[in-house]
Order: structure tokens, then C-alpha cells, then sequence
């Protein structure tokens, strides 16, 4: 059975791994797709983001689909065969937040292909993976492999959504119209959004912001000054996704956003320099939101009834042995979206 | 100029009324359309409904759409010609109620076409109208005049479903499909509900339940038991909508609410008597919904953006020669959703 | 070891009972104080409520004090000697609830002294008892046996506050001001509230509630109007607790409660008629409040450091050789609020 | 009658000023204490802050109390010689902010003694002074006139709790113990929060911090290390409440701030830089606090009976004649908390 290793920067190489054992409650899934996240791009690109480095060989990726190969025992109510989404959300259950119900921040998670613990978490692209019964959501026939494999962005997506509340008759800027600022613009007009406008410095990016759902997009490169006309009165913006980790995108935005407006800042970024006062006097409401647990299953229902369709964000798939021209193309915002890789 | 005035049960007469005088701020409107509320059929039908009654001659109706005729002095940001859905909610601004935002509890809200004080409040089933400036939304060229009318009932959908809190993802269930009811199924599934059952006693309303983007309906006159399978593990859905004002409607559906579900209580039906015990033991949080304010501005952009479709609840346009055909029609709920009354 | 056992109404005996084995994470703790709750109360009167009924003999008690014998294997944090109260709450940690925080709707609670399952859980009126070291919670040197084993009732005052949300300068009415009542009226105290009124029909409870904190009470049998004055503009308080089960001190009240004010239905009272109508009209929010569970330790803190003092409401402490006396004046309101049984 | 007007930095001038004419819904008012504020010291020491600059000669001050001189016309509610709080909030009531609740956010705000507008809003330093009706909150006779005065700082420390959300039983951090930290403080205390801890560079603030009601204290200039005993799993505090607009004092406090904590920005400080990805990864829900406008009332209330006791923070009280010195030693923190004016 093939995976995709990293060993360094650049270094991704397609190895052969032994299939795990199957479990109680447990599932062995034969993988087929998986798409290319921006951590798994840090790992190829620089070896990691931050304090978080590759320390030894790991599996990549954490956004996959796949069939149902075989069902361990305690297992009655998924056959084999059935397609499935795998939630790469693996908290211990019993730490404070879980018991809390904030899985995400649990103090033991093993999120896949994440270097942040030693030894690191290995990843899910890989031709076969052992899960827990309760990672596994199945699929409508209506989707493809790689739509299926979108559930996880689309969760972060809906996490960030229902990090800003209620957004019924809202009106709604999203900065960065990356693959996740793209699935925010999905995810808030699909909650109800009465108001979309994207910003970013990219055709590709903004022309995708219009296919998920945005009423109107500004290229702020070509355009610095093209929030001013919502500047009146305050601002007109009830709630701003900052999906981009850029300073000045955040703070180009927020003579926009109004008075008690709420930020929820999705991208990462570093450092920030930020102009606190206005915070203060404008009374905002500034939210992180970081990746997602019981939004998993919701993506995948609305993605089985059509509700959302992430399909205009597939740029293009790669059989895994051509992995690296795979992540090349993932690192080139110009020309993709979402690259997809196929482990059939 | 004609209007449709009630002075009995079944006493409904076209009248001659003069146009009333336009002041500063104001606009004179050629009223188009109007849709038959449950309100105006109490009035039509007996009179009333609970402690309020006619009194005096009153000219019915609230839910009105029309053409702009001439503006007032003071107003430039609205031509005549325009097309307009008319907000009937007129608080008075200054009370503790406005100055908290909770424009539909004002102490001196002037609502069209009702008796709750005397004098009435004349409605707008008139063949030209004065309104404040800030009453009128234009509305787009895609909307006939009487999907411009159902900017009022609509309204009542969207702020039931704003009193639920964020439905993103939520499992819903609707007792009662009537016009109300199948608005709310328009408002859930906008606001991205990922479950919506609805039920009801009649065939016509269930299909109409599923024609507004409910996922199944059950119909509870002929299935008293349908929602058994939805009561597992303390029950399933995380919000009721109850728009029956029925109280088996609403006592049959507390087993399949999950503990701290949100029940939005939207039906008015006088007394109801509720195993209390059964809200304390599951924590449930149920909440009236009433009326309507700001939701009149999002309905009016939802519907010019095609986001909420409703023509599926248009059953039939009478001109208001017929006005007493329409309201029997609209009497029978077998027959009718939303009946229309035509001013032109 | 002596245990008090209830083996029908009227019928609660002083048992011999095996010391339980400790386990790992556990604890062999001498108990102290209990005090006797509603629910005791009403299994040694009637046998039980609604449809709880005593099955099989039970020992009594929720609401207990003591002092740690022995720890078990792998507790290293509690001494031997140390003074604690035990909360009865032992959820299971896994259902769905109790991965979502709502560890009060487990699927599998094992409450102390609760007929609600058979076999019964035993209860906490008992010489020794054995418990997980996640229950004990040590108190300070300046609270009383008693006081420390008032933490349990003062939880569901405090989990009753929190379900209103923040109390912070808001207007409070508290209807029935027995012993989770007055709670309340500390609890909302504690927790800011501006204006506090208490209504009950017994003095007793009413000069208890004064103690605890309010403002102001009204004896609503001699003065059946006293709300009145509350009703001008829609009503005047922000929140109500509903804290006597009982109809008619929910409907007196309504017309004092403003629109959208906050409805903490805590008293059980069964089966009750309700003016629905003016629920919906001036969207009421009326939640359920059961049990607790993180209140526990805020309760245990808020005594520790003197900022809720519970002293006013011990009437009586009998030894537990006395324990039907006891349950006699517990069960007598017009001389007792809490009465208390010590173990020692 | 004289005033205190502020010309330039260090010239504050005592002026005959013409007592002006009293109105419908207004009375006239012989103010007796003043507090002296931040934005006060501002312009006394550096004629003004930011781009808000003294352009003209303005009379200082808005934290106000006084007795009722004279009622004007309409007014039957308020009787000469009464005792009154002053709010120094005056919005406009009808735009978009008011009617919306957020009266704090009024485009048309005239805050007393603000240069932020030209011309200027005159202050409330000065021995008689015209009000509206709505602005006078009587005071109970056990208030001192300092204390009265004392009313609007103490609602920015209310508004700021009540930013928090609900406080009852959570664990509290303030950073910045001046007059505001310290007064949020009494509100945390007020509002049921079970830990307060408050940090420093000062020691009378410190001091001062404990007597208003925190549990403990650090001074982080002498223990810089003082916080790292909360910050095991990811930090343990519920709530920050940053009150020294300092960017240390807030990046110091993070690491002890749990995940999906909350943090109420109430200090200015005008830039910071911050690590956003911190504020992602933890989910943190940073919201700014500014003014107030409700919470005065709450304000006098609870000084009125005795729920919130601001005499400590009384430094001392100054003759308007020697009002120079009052401000001189307002300015150095290390010997005053609040200093008061006389206008008597």
C-alpha cells in the first residue's frame, strides 16, 4: 500500500506502508481522494509554518474520501462498499473542552498529518487508512470522490460561518477568496446572508467568489480603495470573514464593518499590528475560528442534498503518483483552487 | 378612489374614499396588489378574534404592493414609477421599546388594517395610499406585484426564524404549513437549516411545505404516530417552528425536541395547556415570535435576488371587484394558500 | 454503617448497610450533613411523583457533606481529613450530551437517591459512602457541615441564574420563595440583579427570601394584585423565576413581565394551562432550568469565600435517628425551609 | 457662575460663564462634585489625545452629580432640592444606532466635555448647568456627592461587564487596576464572578484593586512571570477585562486566557501588535467596550443601595478654585486612584 511521505522541504515521496490492523468500532477504508490543504502546502513548500516543523518522515493530508473496504466488529450499521467523507477530527473525548463540547480545542487531538506533536500525527494520503466508525459520513452517489473529499474544507467553512451566529439578512464581506474564504462566501450565503462581498488580490480567487455565491467581488490590488463606498455612516458590514492572515486586508476592511460589526478571522497570519482603539470604540466583536468538529457531518448533508456545491472549486486532479506536479500546481494561486489527488 | 372596507362578518364593501394629502417625507402610492392575511379573514369571517373586534368601518389588509404616484417634499431617493413592497409596521420611534431596537413591541404601533385600539387603524386594501418614505423598498423588475405583496408574510417567516437563534446545519421541524408555516420552510432552508420536516392536516399544505424546500412532510391527521422515530435519545430536531396555534400540534411534537431545543411559538391559539414539567426536565427554551421590523428590508432583498422564491404559495388573484370570492377562497385551506386581491 | 432506606410513604428506615469497596479515582468519605429535598420529601409523603414510583427499598438523599476517610489508588490531590461536599451528579462522559457540555441531560445520569431508573440509584443519607474523587469538593473551615451540604440546592439556584443569562442590572421577580426560590433570589443577587421582588403565599418563605437578598416581597394570597404596579408599559421586570410549579403564580405574573422578557421555569408542577397568545405577542422566552452541573464547584467557591451565605435558610438539624421528625418538619412550610439530617 | 475651561495644556482658566436658559423636559442644575477622567487629564496635560485636539477654549468634565435648582415646563416628576447623578450621555435618539439600541454608537452623540466635534461639546465642570429630564438619576441620601459623581465612571465598568456576557461564577482576570480596572473589578465581583485576579505596575492600584473586591492581586513590574501559574491546559481564566491599553499587559495576559475566552478590550492604547494566530488557534472573542448608556441608571441603582461601594477609590477632594492642583495630582497614579472637584 502506497503514501505520500514528507521528508523535507520539496522531498515528497510515494511509499509503500503497511495497511494498519482493524479494530473494534473501527473501519478500514480504501482511500480515493484527497485534496490539498494550505498546511499540507506549508510542509511541501517550507517544511512547515511557524514553530511547527517536520521533525521526522509523516504522511500528509487530512481531506479524503474513500469506500468502506472492511468493518471491524461492534460495527453494524455501515456496509462495505459505501462511500464515505473521513473526518480528520480526532479528539480524546474526555478532556475538559470535550466534556465541554469544544472538540476542537481538545488538550490531546490527534488531527491527521499535523506536525505539531512528536512523534507527528500521520496523515491520510495513503491508498488504505484504518478509522473510527464514528470519522466515517457517507456519501450520496451524486457526489464524485472529490467533492466528497471537499466535506473538510467545507466544515472550516462552516465553523467560521457559525462562529459569526445568526446570519439570516446579514450583510457579509469576506476578505482572501482563497479555497477557504471561497467556502465561507458558500457557507454564508447558504445561513442566509442577505449581502456578499469578496476582496482579494487575485482573478482566480475573486471569479471563484462569484461562482460560490458573492453578489459582488473587488480586486483590492487594482482597487485599494474599493470599500470606501461602504464606509458611510460607520460602516455597513454586520460581520467581516478575514480569510486571507493579511494585515492590511483586516485593516483595509474595517472602516467598513460597523459599529458592534462582528470579525471572525479565519486566516493565519502571525503578528498583526492592529488599530486597538477603533476595536474599542467601535465596539467590535473579533472571533478566531479554527478548523471544525460536529460541522463535518453538517457538511457532508448539505453537500448530499445539493444545498452547496463546492464543485466550481476543483481545479484539477492528479493521480498520486504524480503528487509533486500536484502540490506545484496547489502552491500557484493564479491557476487553482483546490487540487484534488486520486489514490486509485 | 375605492377601498375595502368591513363593517360586519361577511359584510365587506367597496367604497369610495378620498386620497389622503401627502406631507413632507411621504409618498403617494398606486397600490397593485394585496394578500389576504389570516387577520383580515378573523375580520371577515367573525368580526375578530379574541378580545379584539370591530368597532367601526375598517379598511382591511397589510401585506400591499404598488407604484410610487408622487413623492413629497424632502424625499429625492425615490422616483415615481418605482415599484414598491410597503412595510405596514409603523412604530413610533420614541418609546422605550424603539430606543431598545424592539420595534414590534412599540407602545403606540400604528399596524395597517387592525382594531386592537380605537380609532382603527384604516388598512391598505385601497386603490392609492400615503406612506412614510421609509415604508417603501423597491422592489426588482423580476417580481410580479404580488410576489411584492408577500414581502409582509415573509417577513413574519424571517423573524420567526431569527427568534431560533443561527439555523446553519440545525435539524427543524414545522408544525403547521399554512402560508406562515411554508414561509418559515422558505427562512429555514435560506438560513441553512440541513433538516427540515414539516407537518400539517391537509395535502395542500404539506405540498406546498415541500415545494418551499422542506425535506419531507407528514401528514399527522392520518399518521398520528409519524414523528415516533424522530423521539430516540430524547429526540432529534434542535428547532420547532410552531405555526399551527394548535395545541396537540405542539404537544405531539415535544417528544421529538431535543433537550435545550428551541421551540418558536408563532400559531396563535388562545390557551393551551403544556406538560410543564416535561420544558423544565429538557431545558427547553420556547419563545414567542411576533410581527416584524427590520425583517421587512431582508425579505424584500431575498425575494429581488431570487434567494427566496414564492410563487409555489400564490393560489389565485381576484381583481378587488371579487373581494369576497377571494376571501372565501382563502377561507378554505384545502383550496388556497395565499389569495390575492389585484387594485388595479 | 447506617443507611436511611424508604421502602414506602411514610415508611423510612434506619438500615444496617455494607461499607462500600473504593476503587481507583475514589473515595471513602464519612458524610456529615444532609439536607432533604423536594424530591425526598415527596418519595417519603406520596411514595414518588408523576411517574417516578419507589420500586424497591432506596436510600434517600442528594444533598450531603462529609469528610474524606480514605482516598483510592491513583488520588493524590485530597487528604484524608479533608472537609468536602459531593456533588450527585455522575454523568456518563459519553452520550451525545455529555459531549456537548449538557452533562445535566446525560443519557445515562446516575443521580444519588432517584427512582427515575430501576434498579434505583441509591442515595447519599448514609454513614460512609464511596464516590468518584470528580465529586468531592473541598470547603472552607468557616462554612458549617450543614452549609457545606446547602452546595447541592444553591447549584440549582445558580444553574436557574445562569439560564436566564447575564442578571447584571436587570429587574428579577421570583415567584414561590421556598428553598430553591430563595436560592434563586441569592443567586440573582450574587449575580447583579438591580431590583429583586419575591412573591409567595406563605410568610415564612417570604421573610427567608428577604434575607437572601430581595428587595421587596409580596404575600400574593392576602395581596392576590401586589404584581400590579408592576404592569405599566407592557410590564417591568427584565426576568422572572418561576420557582413554585404551581399555575397561578405563573399567570399572575405574565402582565409584570416585559416583552421579550426571560421566563426560568424551575418549580415542577405538572400539567399547565397557559395564555399562549400573550406568550407569542410579546415574545416571552421561557426556558426550562434542571438539576446542574458545573454550578457544583462555583456553589462550593461562592460559600467558600462568603459571597452567598445560606445560613438563613437552615430551620432545623436532627440527628439521623431522628430522620422521620426530620422529614415531618420538612414537609411543613410554614416552619421550615431547609431542614437537615446529620450522619455523625 | 463660574466654569472650568480648558485653553491649552496646563491652562485650565476659571470663567464666568451666563447660566443657561432652561427649557420644556429640562431643569437646571447646581452641580457640586466633578470626577476628573482620563480624557479630562488628556486635555489638561497634553490638549487632547490621538486627532482629537482642544481647537477652542471648552469647559471639561462630564462624571457630575448636583442638586435640582429649578424644573422646567412638562417636567412633574422631579422636585427642586432633589439629589441627582447626571448622565453625561445625550444621543441623538433616531439614527440608525438608536433605534437599534446601541445608543453608545449615535451618529450624533454630544458627550459633555469632548473635542472630538467642532465646535466642541461643553463639559459639565461648572457651578450650574442645564439638563434634560431624562439625564438626572436621583441619588439616595446615603451617597455622598463624591460617590454620585461617581456614577459614570462606574457605568463604563458595568457596560464593560456586561460586554463579558454572564459573569456568574467565572473565572475573572483585569489587567489595569486604575480607576476604570478597578471599578470593573466591583462589577466582575458584582455580577457573581467566583475568581478575580488583577494586575498592575502600581501599588495603590493594586491595593485598590483588592478593596474593591479581587480576590488577588500581581504586580507584573516586579513579578513580570505572575500570570504563568494560569496558563496549565491552555490557561484557566474565563474572562479578561484589558483596562490599561497597554500592549504588554494584554500579549502578557493571553497564554492565561482559555480557549474561547473572552476578552473585553476596554483600555486605549491605540496600536498594538498582537499574534493573531493565537487569537485563531484559541478561538478567543476580543470585544471592544466603549461608553455606556443604559448602565447609568443601573449605576445609581446599585450605588443607591449599597451593592457597590466606590468610596475607596476616593483619593481626594479639591475646592474648583484649586482645581489646577486637583488635576495635578490626578496625573500621577502613583498617589491618586480618583480625584474630585467641589463646585460648591
Amino acid at each position: 500500500m502506497h503514501a505520500l511521505v514528507i521528508h523535507a522541504p520539496h522531498d515528497l515521496r510515494i511509499e509503500e506502508t503497511p495497511t494498519p490492523e482493524i479494530g473494534p468500532q473501527q473501519l478500514l477504508v480504501r482511500v480515493r481522494s484527497g485534496g490539498i490543504c494550505g498546511s499540507d502546502l506549508h510542509y511541501f513548500l517550507h517544511g512547515g509554518f511557524g514553530t511547527v516543523r517536520i521533525r521526522e518522515p509523516m504522511i500528509l493530508g487530512h481531506e479524503v474520501s474513500g469506500v468502506v473496504q472492511e468493518a471491524g466488529s461492534g460495527v453494524d450499521d455501515i456496509l462495505p462498499g459505501t462511500r464515505i467523507a473521513i473526518s480528520p477530527s480526532r479528539p480524546c473525548g474526555s478532556c475538559q473542552y470535550c466534556q465541554q463540547g469544544l472538540q476542537n480545542h481538545c488538550l490531546d487531538m490527534r488531527y491527521y498529518g499535523s506536525a505539531m506533536r512528536t512523534p507527528h500525527v500521520q496523515g491520510a494520503f495513503r491508498q488504505q487508512i484504518v478509522i473510527d466508525r464514528s470519522q466515517a459520513h457517507e456519501v450520496s452517489s451524486s457526489l464524485s470522490d472529490g467533492e466528497a473529499a471537499m466535506a473538510e474544507p467545507l466544515s472550516v467553512g462552516l465553523h467560521a460561518a457559525r462562529r459569526a451566529g445568526a446570519l439570516l439578512g446579514r450583510r457579509v464581506l469576506v476578505t482572501g477568496c482563497g479555497p477557504i474564504g471561497a467556502l465561507i462566501v458558500a457557507a454564508a450565503r447558504r445561513a442566509g446572508a442577505a449581502t456578499i462581498v469578496g476582496t482579494d488580490v487575485g482573478e482566480l480567487a475573486l471569479s471563484s467568489a462569484l461562482q460560490m455565491g458573492a453578489d459582488e467581488v473587488i480586486n483590492v490590488a487594482e482597487n485599494p480603495d474599493g470599500l470606501s463606498r461602504f464606509t458611510a455612516n460607520k460602516g455597513s458590514f454586520d460581520v467581516l470573514f478575514e480569510a486571507s492572515g493579511n494585515e492590511r486586508a483586516l485593516r483595509g476592511a474595517l472602516d467598513a464593518v460597523r459599529p458592534r460589526g462582528v470579525i471572525v478571522q479565519v486566516g493565519l497570519g502571525g503578528e498583526m499590528t492592529l488599530p486597538v482603539n477603533m476595536f474599542v470604540a467601535k465596539e467590535f466583536d473579533f472571533r478566531g475560528a479554527f478548523r471544525f468538529h460536529e460541522e463535518f457531518a453538517v457538511a457532508v448533508e448539505l453537500l448530499n442534498k445539493g444545498l452547496i456545491d463546492v464543485k466550481p472549486l476543483i481545479s484539477a486532479t492528479f493521480p498520486y503518483t504524480e503528487a509533486t506536479n500536484a502540490f506545484e500546481l496547489a502552491a500557484d494561486r493564479s491557476r487553482a483552487m483546490k487540487v484534488l489527488v486520486s489514490f486509485e
